[in-house]
């Protein structure tokens, strides 16, 4: 389970990033993360499930917090179904390769952009469908980045979940957008300050490899 | 949107119910409840809508607290997605019908349930699964009990949910079972005891009329 990226592999893989979340995230992900994802495939496999899973109840709470927003609600659960067979696709991926069997601590990456979500409405739904367009946004870039670093079988598999999380990403963008609507919120100043709290975090040396964590401090 | 149900109307939903859900539940519906939910279609339309992101919501606790049980979680990641589905499909009709625009408190039934559900493992996991079995064949009797009392178009679709729950039920009473092999619970003492709970708890009169309320006071 365990692949060396090449130079040339990082180059190959920063292009395999859809244009308009290389444009929409301030910074790309160190390659060293990449390098360091691709040594720890079966912690990255693992943590990803976990990333699936907290992705869909994410979704449900947003339901179960906003009932009346009729648009909303039908766009997150349809998203919370994708995010759980993806679940189920890793996990199978997980049995069949005989890594699972643990249990992971989270990364401080979600947790620590939520810290700052506003308390009060609207600022608060606002901000939570931002954070969750940019988490998606950066889980698309890495399901490219670390796909050149796979066999085949997996890479095929990330490639696939590229498209799909990038399609999450336009609909939390534009679902933000439209609540930001008819309120006194200046909405690209306030998505603009999110992507740079984003990327300050992003790339932070850690110890623990995750899917949404820096490279590993050396 | 109200509909009488007539005496014959009940007899034949009554058969309509299948025989393993009919032979588990200790009690059946009172038929008044079938009358009272037909002449208050809208709020169990918007409660039923409730009860379907709610057994989602809970499969996905389940699947938080037991992570390594990889066929409860698998299990329980489907399930999640057919009632999300399920959610999607009924607030498609409220949406149809405008009967939406209001939310609605909870019944007691899952809640008066969940209160006697044991604090400490093994029992909390399999307590949990009971119940969750003992709701999913309540919902399958009651879909079937009401269908008779729809116009085409519902009544398809709720006989359509009623083999849908009916899977389910099989699925929790099963996950339940295998959740006490090998420990020192005796399942089938237990799972009586909590039949007769539900059985005291599903017909109790009500002023709010739910999917899993008991019939109207009077």
């Amino acid at each position: 389970m365990t692949m060396v990226a090449t130079a040339h592999d990082a180059m190959a893989a920063e292009n395999a990033v859809p244009a308009p979340i290389r444009d929409f995230l301030r910074v790309p992900t160190d390659p060293q993360w990449v390098t360091d994802a691709a040594a720890h495939l079966s912690t990255i496999l693992l943590d990803h499930a976990n990333c699936e899973l907290k992705a869909a109840s994410t979704a449900l709470s947003l339901m179960h917090r906003y009932p009346l927003r009729s648009t909303l609600v039908q766009r997150m659960s349809r998203l919370a179904r994708e995010e759980l067979r993806h679940f189920e696709q890793v996990s199978r991926v997980i049995k069949e390769r005989e890594v699972g069997g643990r249990t992971l601590s989270a990364s401080g990456y979600a947790a620590g952009l939520m810290v700052d979500v506003e308390k009060r409405e609207p600022g608060k739904l606002v901000d939570t469908l931002i954070v969750g367009a940019i988490i998606e946004a950066r889980s698309c870039e890495r399901f490219a980045l670390i796909a050149p670093c796979l066999d085949d079988s997996l890479a095929k598999f990330y490639r696939g979940l590229l498209a799909s999380e990038a399609r999450h990403f336009e609909h939390y963008l534009r679902l933000a957008r439209e609540a930001a609507e008819g309120t006194t919120l200046a909405f690209d100043t306030r998505l603009d300050v999110w992507l740079e709290r984003e990327a300050a975090l992003i790339n932070l040396p850690t110890t623990q490899i995750r899917f949404h964590s820096g490279p590993l401090s050396v």
